[in-house]
């Protein structure tokens, strides 16, 4: 076992389960209820496992291994990440957040606790995850989307949003209470959803209409190809077998 | 007299007025020109009583008893709270902000000061309050709404925001400068509200249009009740004898 | 040379550069591949001069003179400030972003690198930039406003937007990939731009179309004067011979 590495500023709590390998940066705070995974990076003016603001919703913040925590980032106690979870800065994570391996959460983002997550999600800057949202595999979220809850703000009435595999949801959407959107849709910028979306469909406006199926949009790179399903193109940060698998598919 | 509880870490000037069993937390800094009333709460890595850009704004920050600000949040002097004062993390208020009681601030929220808030407001995360607005009481904001100023920006004029008692703005709205939205009113999300709105009614869309009246919008809960006004339902967190005076304004 | 003013709580890489008259607040983090111009301030809690994703990227981080950071702001290595910058709180600003002279971002500004900022630009809150983007000089962004460079998320091809001088986007409007905005024009609040903007006009909507001409537009402070160009009006900030080129500009 190879020590960790904590910066003499940083705070943590002797309760706290540090994996081999772990660096912790300057004026970072680690609660007593948080287990890091081996190799797992902080960055500076973190707090991690902040109390739950209902007990029962609180137990360990366990952060799988080979993670990156970018500074002054937020996380409650009672969540659990897969492996290789990567954070921008200033992000804040409240309890019962479960989420598979290789999360991806861009600066500012706020995910608002007791939602799932699957493996390969990358959210860009500032998305809002609300509460009991449901969110599949290769998922990616452009900056300032909100995902909402509450049908009739404010009440005690949560309707989370499902968001299926491989969808994207582009810049500054909304996506109302309940509503679900199937496996490869594209929500475009700016776009309010209020009703559910069919598979490998674009929707735009607000409130949002169907437009075309995804394949009908073309790469702008001069290849006039489809650019959906994106991972006939895109595999940048997947793994290799990942990536075989999907060109694979789109060569038979 | 309880002594208050300062980490070690926590930079707090001795000219800061700190009451009876006032908690700060690590790697926090306290100005001079702060008050804070008894039993309240400051998270880690703040910053309290930044000095206001203008002198003639400036002052003491005072912050009312029972109040909790979470990490990383950032407040200027010249600025007003009532008691029971809550932050999300990261919020930050400039100088010259008068709230009153229990007023709620959710994470990223961004008060930029010269504004009038009432009693019992409660904003989501990530909501921007222009210089000049004015809310009234047991107001509620959701994330990523904006209440803006300028009508012709940039430009030295202000036209405020007025929001009435009982108002609810939903998910990434704007209200343009000088609109007033009437009591109890709904702005549904994504929408932006370039007009006047009437009390009592829902409106929706860019520019945002009168829907129907907020009493034709059901409860999903199955009970097919009305859901607003919202407080005939919604009694989480506000005084007992509050929530009795509802009762039984909605049963007689 | 007047000695530098750095908090003993803060973290100095012994190879930064450090100008005369230099002022570090407590808990703040310069790496060593950081610059500072004389009477610059940096505030408390802050991060400069992180590395890079990809070490081609990197190099110095370099802030001109008489700037001002201010508190929980995170700057990555490898970009240049002209003098004169000044920051809200919480700023994150990636590699590779080049901006002229007076620069301001506002609290929350996220600025993605690989960008090109002219002189006397300013962002208020929440502005998101996104890499490739072009920025002209005397440009204004107003909260919330997204420019995008992706036509096709996700993707590898990046279509940076192009602001031309003296442009107003106003709040919450997203810029699709490629767009230009003319010089002059203004982009009205919660529009969604996907084409090019003709010089001196108003767009609004989403898609944004044309509304009028910006001199159409009357001053609500009773003058019944143009509000356009804003020069014309507003000099706030900008230094005394530019104002009187102004003056001179449309008094001839």
């Amino acid at each position: 076992m190879t020590a960790a590495s904590i910066h003499p500023t940083a705070l943590v709590d002797d309760q706290a389960i540090i994996g081999s390998n772990v660096a912790i940066g300057p004026y970072t705070i680690v609660h007593k209820n948080v287990s890091l995974g081996d190799n797992t990076v902080i960055g500076s003016h973190c707090e991690l496992g902040c109390p739950a603001s209902d007990a029962a919703h609180g137990g360990m913040l366990s952060i799988g291994k080979n993670s990156l925590i970018r500074s002054h980032s937020v996380f409650y106690e009672g969540s659990t990440f897969d492996q290789n979870l990567t954070t921008g800065h200033r992000v804040t994570v409240r309890e019962q957040t479960r989420a598979g391996k290789n999360f991806q959460i861009g600066t500012l983002g706020d995910i608002q606790g007791h939602c799932r997550i699957g493996d390969f999600v990358r959210f860009h800057s500032n998305v809002h995850v609300g509460q009991k949202s449901s969110i599949g595999n290769f998922v990616w979220i452009f900056p300032y989307v909100v995902l909402t809850n509450d049908p009739h703000p404010p009440s005690e009435v949560r309707m989370g949003v499902v968001v299926e595999d491989f969808v994207a949801i582009a810049t500054m959407s909304v996506i109302l209470p309940g509503a679900t959107i199937g496996r490869g849709a594209l929500v475009a910028a700016h776009s309010s959803v209020a009703r559910d979306v069919a598979p490998d469909v674009v929707v735009a406006g607000s409130p949002a209409k169907f437009v075309c199926n995804t394949d009908a949009i073309k790469m702008k790179d001069g290849s006039n190809a489809s650019a959906y399903p994106w991972r006939r193109h895109f595999h940048r940060g997947y793994p290799p077998d990942q990536v075989l698998q999907w060109i694979n598919e789109f060569t038979h």
